[in-house]
């Protein structure tokens, strides 16, 4: 079910001090206050999170694969049941992905050529063809709100002429994308634009005029978080972020520890996601205020103590560092149920005193404490 | 906590039939209307169902299973966690086996003599050594509210002369376990014999005769689905119960199918516990008005109805056999929360309209009904 609204954004507050925004995505399925982290749904579920418990945690938006979900179950057989939000029965906001960056992850299984990329399916070996106008296509019969174009993502480290050439492969490809997406646009989906350019200023200034030009409803950043040092990641959020319109979202692209969050805020991103939370609470390793616990740990043999003493989620309330080590070392299904839950949790709780912060303009001063590591 | 109970057993209404009995077991963790399903929380959790969704199910007593325990995380730390109700945070009842059934399992890795069972770790290969003494122990560690006497488990089939010489090691096994656990019985922890004897009812008539002249505070029918016919298996069922005292609550140990609990409910039996229906939901076969879904099939693959239209639960409620079939196909942890979220329901859900028919005096027509096909 949708209100009929079409994907706008706007900026509520600008912190005094850093470049942080407070603002609202809406939707056709709901509002989404910003900064916001979206989990991931990689295949119509987030790992191990009941819905009904992502809406307990007022998750307003999620992120499924393009990729996962058109390899398995298919991109037809959802459209025929209605839509991503009706299969997986979810009425929040969806943004999916273009396939782009998992195309890339799996890149000994790829061809690329101006058309598009040639692929084999991680699952049988199959050989699929993703060009720009059909992952449009595809997004739209998942029924996304926010659909992204198709991307060419560049490994690090990459010289600047094959760099260069990516980045307008990248940009030839948007332009179709926007193309096709405008051939049925009635408002229900929205489409993003990505700066590409690796970690040359130059390019991604390039990207990002020419995208700008194109006209996105929003726009991400995205070829970051694939080896490049922090630093250099960091700069090239802060210039990119700067070249963005100031009256849409902005997107950093699976990005990333919660320090990487609150450092991207403060340079004006909007919008993140990652399968840090809940990828790591399957492995056992726990967000919390008092730093990362590998729950494996002997030391947690007889820990009678929450996971993090300042968190109100159902795991740190309910059971003790003992227990949850026995459930991982038991391999019990519910290991990654109740870590996914504090993992969250704690990324959503972190989300939110952010926003609250930049309303007040004391966000400035958070990240004052963060760097001085009293964060 | 406990309300300083002790474990206690009413019978409320005898149906008017059949042998099936309306019964309530009071323990130090609340009272348990019987027929009683126990779920089966091998490891100290119930596979894939957060206690907090047992506790919303109504469930009041769960199944520990000391063999596993005992192993992983050691009954010793448990106990100096401050028991398995505080150490798994559930606060109803526990009962615990023996571990007698998993060493008989395992039996490959195991020697019998008449001081106890040596056997190895199916983790590690490390050997342990059970007896009667030690199991008792182990379970008053544990802090159970019921604990289980150690006893011989046959395989079928078993000569009359090895089961027999099986079922006199049990009883004089139930006898050490009795002095064992009167040594330090203060009410909290009540202890069960269990009637063994193969298929053979002279046999299980002189094990239950010897084990009513021991007294225990209940008693349990062991030995049986471990491969018998199924009518061979009600034979005994029927003839064993017709044994047990009246006023002391009946447990069907590892038995069974909905069929199974209903049938033997109507032979007068108050307490089961089985893997089937979590187990089962792990494996995507799910019980339903109509019978049983293996979820894989290609026949769900588009089905946009719920598991079983007549089911009220969570899974049923929001999610379609579609998105079930493809939840269990990604390899998806959510797959084993909903079937399991699901199976347990009807289990739980068919005891109480088996407790409701026993009060109106209903029972045996509902019986005649399954039995009919109507069921």
């Amino acid at each position: 079910m949708t209100d009929g609204t079409k994907v706008g954004f706007e900026v509520l507050h600008k912190d005094v001090r850093t470049s942080a925004r407070r603002g609202v995505l809406h939707t056709p399925h709901g509002d989404v206050p910003t900064p916001v982290f979206m989990p991931v749904g990689t295949a119509g579920a987030v790992k191990a999170m009941p819905n009904g418990t992502l809406e307990e945690l007022d998750v307003r938006i999620i992120l499924g694969n393009t990729y996962h979900l058109y390899l398995r179950p298919g991109y037809e057989r959802v459209e025929r049941l209605g839509g991503l939000h009706q299969f997986m029965s979810w009425n929040g906001a969806i943004l999916t992905d273009s396939g782009g960056y998992q195309v890339f992850s799996h890149r000994e299984l790829r061809s690329i050529s101006e058309e598009g990329v040639q692929f084999r399916s991680h699952l049988d070996g199959s050989k699929n063809f993703f060009t720009p106008e059909k992952v449009i296509d595809i997004q739209r019969a998942l029924g996304s709100d926010i659909a992204m174009v198709f991307d060419d993502c560049t490994e690090y480290p990459t010289g600047y002429v094959d760099a260069e050439a990516s980045m307008e492969l990248s940009t030839r490809w948007a332009r179709k994308c926007r193309e096709q997406w405008q051939k049925k646009d009635d408002g229900s989906t929205a489409l993003f634009g990505i700066v590409q350019g690796s970690v040359y200023p130059e390019l991604r200034k390039r990207s990002a005029g020419a995208l700008n030009e194109l006209g996105f409803s929003g726009m991400a950043i995205g070829g970051l978080s694939v080896g490049e040092p922090k630093d250099l990641m960091y700069e090239i959020v802060e210039c990119t972020a700067s070249l963005l319109p100031w009256d849409r979202p902005r997107y950093l692209m699976g990005v990333g520890t919660p320090e990487d969050l609150i450092r991207c805020i403060a340079m004006g991103v909007d919008m993140f996601d990652c399968v840090l939370p809940t990828r790591n609470a399957r492995n056992g390793c726990l967000f919390t205020s008092q730093g990362r616990i590998l729950i494996k740990n002997a030391a947690y043999a007889e820990d009678e103590g929450p996971l993090d003493p300042n968190c109100s989620c159902g795991t740190c309330l309910r059971y003790s560092r003992a227990y949850l080590r026995h459930l991982f070392l038991a391999g019990e299904h519910l290991s990654a149920v109740y870590n996914t839950l504090h993992n969250l949790t704690f990324y959503l709780d972190m989300m939110q005193k952010i926003r609250q912060a930049i309303q007040l303009d004391s966000f400035g001063n958070w990240l004052e404490q963060m760097e001085n590591g009293e964060g």
